[in-house]
């Protein structure tokens, strides 16, 4: 994305996230703050003072702050758009519209501009005006009612899916939509929605419910249709074991010391093995139980049998892969995630090292001159 | 999209969703399947004996089974690749090289085709070669461990976001390739590992834990940092209470018929809340006890409160943006989840009607024909 100049006036998460993956693609990010800043700003955790929070969402992008109810700074975003090649905003829809920055407005004075809009619901629809948190659209979209244990209370997914699902696809947007300017000419506007980007993630319990009018239920640490493919306690905390078909089936008995139960016609396909899922997973965790976790990973390692640990944070980040594939960079001394889209052979030259994220308005002066007089 | 051809070698899920969205953004798909089709075509619900896993997939792409081992379909794929802007796979790294396709070898041959390719760990580092599934790489990367209830078994999130995850990052490094090939002239490998995609969506919880040494741990339905803002059980169902700020918690107050609360110093700011969460939502669930959850729902929003239900899938579809977002599409009479990333003016022309997945092989004759002859 190298040359893509993107004029960012989104705020927290779901807009920044999205121009965050674009900037590490090589895209250049001038935020446009209000005069306050970018809400985020003021959430935790803090290190001297500033946010890591902001940091590590909005590193390597620039600041102007700007009040765009006030005429002289409305006039400095003009300049600014004029040769940006996209806006991204995840305001509420009819916000920008009431600044005179809708998309019809700045179609007509800037004709290449691209116009990106992530927002809970979207800009078309009865509903398109509601505002959205994350949990909110979490809810709406379905699902928690698929995740967790049957008959357990619901729980969130311990990451901002909605906003994160939304950056990403906003983030694809755009991208396809400099490819079809470059080849045709045309701006267009991207029109992302959390909700429309929940239900794109539920397309598979979406398709079985209107395919069987069964409603998805939550199957706890189970695979919805493969069997044994679940989480299974051994001695000292659970592990995740995915016999995918027979072969596997075979593999994982002779690797429990029960090659037996592979001769077993009760277990001799999956669908009889799903069947009796219940019984299997007892009988699994009758010989898991004596031995740690550590213990059986090792044997279905050498067994060829898939499997693994449910690791916390700390054992993700410490996973032989992250290192190599700098998945942990710094900037400012800070560490933060690094970028999902290794593109080679450009991704040789990535050191780990990252522009920190600006001050408030940090970047106004140089701004100003670059973009010209107003 | 359109205008770039994709020549699909990727199987299952996470290849297949990337190629998906490529195509509903306007990219013409040619699967390559390998003789006996790829493995989900096996995949239930089934309607008229065809797979609807791989219908909902599918849809829109063309089919040419080839056995790459094959002289003649090797020379054939050839002819497809010389003239295609994008090859995707999602073999387990090594595999097209073993097959003298790999991106050295297809780079050589075809210096504009763009290699992607999405895998469990990517094509760098120690793990590179392992196989991978969803629910491992749930496992690996953490985000088991950070949802569902304190002390409660972990579960599995109930879509496979590890496989949807890589789909979509891998997406928007194809979009961004694309863009970079029209500027520069250049083609690149696009390199997406489902753990490192994994990563990007922890990224909140690893910054967390990077800089503050704690392991975050799950959080059931509560909001991590903001109070009240969490799943509380109504008379007959539990909804999502957002109260984001001060001013939000006011109108909760009131909206539940105890504006006393607001006035208490201990529900002050949002860290007294915080401190004393578990006593304030005692306290708050008394009072929803007395209604039905459609009852407080209303209320909420009469009272201008975020609050929202935790939507079963037969909920979510009948959302009313759903019909207006052209969210669920048909395709040879089946339906299935449409396209979240809206790109106007183009939008308006989606009529909610898709061209059904091919047959196995389903478009050779065309396809020769049109590739030419080898």
């Amino acid at each position: 994305m190298s040359g893509a100049v993107i004029l960012d006036l989104s705020r927290i998460l779901a807009g920044p996230y999205c121009t965050l993956l674009l900037h590490e693609l090589g895209a250049r990010v001038i935020k446009v703050e209000p005069p306050q800043g970018d809400d985020s700003r003021a959430y935790g955790p803090f290190q001297d003072g500033e946010s890591l929070y902001f940091a590590a969402i909005n590193r390597g992008k620039e600041s102007i702050a700007l009040d765009l109810k006030d005429d002289g700074d409305r006039a400095v975003f003009g300049r600014l758009a004029a040769r940006a090649d996209v806006i991204v905003e995840n305001f509420r829809p009819g916000t920008m519209e009431k600044l005179g920055l809708g998309w019809d407005a700045l179609h007509e004075r800037f004709p290449r501009l691209i116009y990106a809009a992530a927002s809970g619901f979207g800009h078309t629809g009865p509903d398109s005006a509601k505002p959205a948190y994350d949990m909110i659209v979490q809810g709406l979209g379905g699902i928690m009612s698929v995740t967790g244990h049957p008959g357990a209370p619901p729980a969130r997914i311990g990451v901002s899916i909605g906003d994160l699902g939304a950056g990403i696809y906003t983030a694809l947007g755009i991208a396809a939509a400099l490819y079809h300017r470059e080849r045709t000419g045309e701006a267009t506007k991207v029109d992302v929605s959390m909700l429309d980007c929940q239900l794109s993630l539920m397309e598979n319990p979406a398709m079985r419910y209107m395919a069987t009018g069964s409603v998805p239920a939550p199957m706890g640490g189970r695979h919805a249709t493969i069997t044994p493919f679940a989480i299974f306690q051994a001695k000292d905390r659970p592990i995740i074991i995915a016999a995918g078909n027979d072969g596997l089936f075979r593999k994982l008995c002779t690797a429990l010391g029960q090659p037996d139960w592979a001769q077993d016609p009760r277990f001799a396909t999956n669908e009889t093995r799903r069947a009796l899922a219940a019984e299997l997973a007892t009988l699994v965790e009758g010989v898991l139980a004596s031995h740690s976790a550590d213990h059986w990973l090792q044997v279905m390692e050498t067994a060829g049998v898939p499997a693994g640990p449910i690791n916390t944070v700390a054992d993700a980040l410490a996973h032989p892969q992250v290192a190599p594939r700098n998945m942990v960079v710094q900037a400012g001394g800070v560490r933060m995630i690094g970028n999902p889209v290794k593109v080679w052979p450009h991704a040789a030259n990535d050191d780990g090292q990252r522009t920190p994220a600006p001050a408030l308005d940090g970047d106004r002066t140089r701004l100003l001159a670059e973009f010209g007089p107003v």
